[in-house]
């Protein structure tokens, strides 16, 4: 007999990670909840996401992070709640982080992370630093005000990363020539979202997640810029022409474009030069592989065959 | 044995209404080409709706409007051409028609229209009268071009007016008080999107649909406002206030709002107070629902029964 499951609050259901982790929940069969501001009926392509996840069994909650008696009322009726907002929105968790506190009932809370592990990246380069701050911020919140929760390290979005072979603000893959940053060798991890969602949710009921940072780290998508570019090189029979970027030059350039492109290219640095998703060891009692050997995560080979 | 189907491009296949004429042609089994901008890599969003019709087996062509090369050479590739392009960009069909004279090989050219019939619209108030302007202008030039093409007039996308009970700019329906256009009772005719995309690509290998308008008036769903408000509030349980707004109070605020919101609204002038959608008769030759009987199409009643 299947263990029950926990009934699951998504906030942010309808941006782009947390609609996986609205998908995820459905699809680990949890009773799961949408918190829906109320301003979506204006919002005709977040009406049908949400439409989309009721008509597979969500209940729409309506309520907003800014008033404090939906929140509470939402939280009464479940027991664990994942919040997926976006980078700009982090410290309006706070007020979810009072709420779970006031409401009392909520066994495990994973907070909008799903990047670098924040408390290892307190040396980070402005501007995008703050993202880091801000996360650093909400879990130190979340720890003071004694709530079980799960922190997911998911490192790099393969939508974002991979689908270009890491060249900034593009999503597919280049066709003549591509940027390596510096000699290409850093280790990076590589994380298809939809895994990401499928690891975070299976925490969520995992009594050895409680109260730990859980990083998906997928063994085979541990591969440096170089190495995913010879592996589409391979698979496309196309050789791209190769302009390193170096170290320097990265980092003389990098304030010079206006925000929110210099926080993301800061972050860039740390990933891409200093390979700081992968250049730490993990115990598997908190590897995401390791907790959930059953779940079949797709290869950065598979995601990027779908390009072709 | 089924008939061969054509190929089919589909022009702007990541908006709105392109995504259901590219799932419809998919769908029904045609050889599928999306004509896709080079600019799309850096739109994340379209990315994804892209590979997803790619996983389903359609080719994408790279190729924009504004590059006659591209769009002859995805051209000579298919037999059909169903284009989406969104209301501010529909003249710039008219680049589209040039190269289907030049290409000379398409045996279907269906342009973006998919509303009212804007033959029918001459008189249709400013400002949104330019929308039908813009799709007479590319009629026009379609037929002076000799282009076989079918025009499909599918008069109120369900998304956007039923959803809400036509509450302007709102995407579900109210909850305390729903405005009325007049006494709500002209006729209109609400179609549910996909159904717009299975009715119109049912037509591009239809000869009974060469050079004609073809007109979406599903039987069950030619209703008044008044009567889709009758029928939520049976369904739901809930009975809302009634603001009726007249004729007069309706045409003198209409200019005051920011463009498109001014422009939208004109346009429910004709729909709401007039009832121009479903006030002449078609002929059984052009109606969708007749040549097409096996289309089982959403009833407005299911659609709604979607936000219970």
């Amino acid at each position: 007999m299947e263990p029950i499951k926990s009934r699951v609050l998504v906030v942010g259901c309808t941006g782009y990670i947390g609609r996986l982790m609205a998908q995820a929940s459905l699809d680990l069969n949890h009773p799961t909840y949408l918190l829906v501001r109320p301003d979506v009926v204006h919002d005709i392509r977040r009406v049908e996401i949400v439409l989309g996840f009721k008509a597979q069994g969500a209940k729409l909650l309506e309520g907003s992070l800014d008033d404090n008696e939906s929140l509470l009322a939402a939280l009464k009726q479940v027991d664990v709640v994942v919040s997926a907002m976006a980078e700009n929105r982090l410290l309006s968790q706070l007020k979810l982080v009072e709420a779970i506190k006031q409401a009392g009932n909520i066994k495990r809370f994973l907070p909008s992370e799903f990047g670098m592990d924040p408390d290892r990246m307190h040396h980070a380069l402005k501007p995008g630093n703050h993202v880091f701050e801000s996360k650093r911020e909400v879990r130190r919140a979340v720890e003071a005000a004694g709530i079980p929760h799960t922190f997911v390290s998911a490192n790099c979005f393969a939508g974002y990363f991979l689908s270009s072979l890491a060249q900034f603000a593009q999503f597919m893959p280049p066709k003549e020539k591509v940027f390596i940053y510096g000699d290409g060798t850093a280790k990076v991890v590589w994380v298809v979202e939809a895994d990401v969602g499928r690891y975070a949710l299976s925490t969520v009921d995992d009594p050895r997640a409680v109260n730990k940072t859980i990083y998906i780290r997928p063994p085979a998508n541990v591969l440096s810029q170089k190495e995913v570019v010879e592996m589409w090189e391979e698979m496309s029979g196309v050789t791209l022409v190769k302009c390193h970027i170096p170290e320097e030059d990265f980092l003389r350039d990098l304030q010079g474009p206006p925000s929110p492109k210099n926080e993301a290219l800061s972050i860039f640095y740390h990933v891409f030069y200093k390979g700081e998703c992968s250049n730490f060891d993990i115990s598997d009692d908190v590897s995401a592989s390791h907790l959930y050997p059953h779940i079949d995560y797709m290869s950065a080979s598979s995601y990027l065959k779908r390009f072709l």
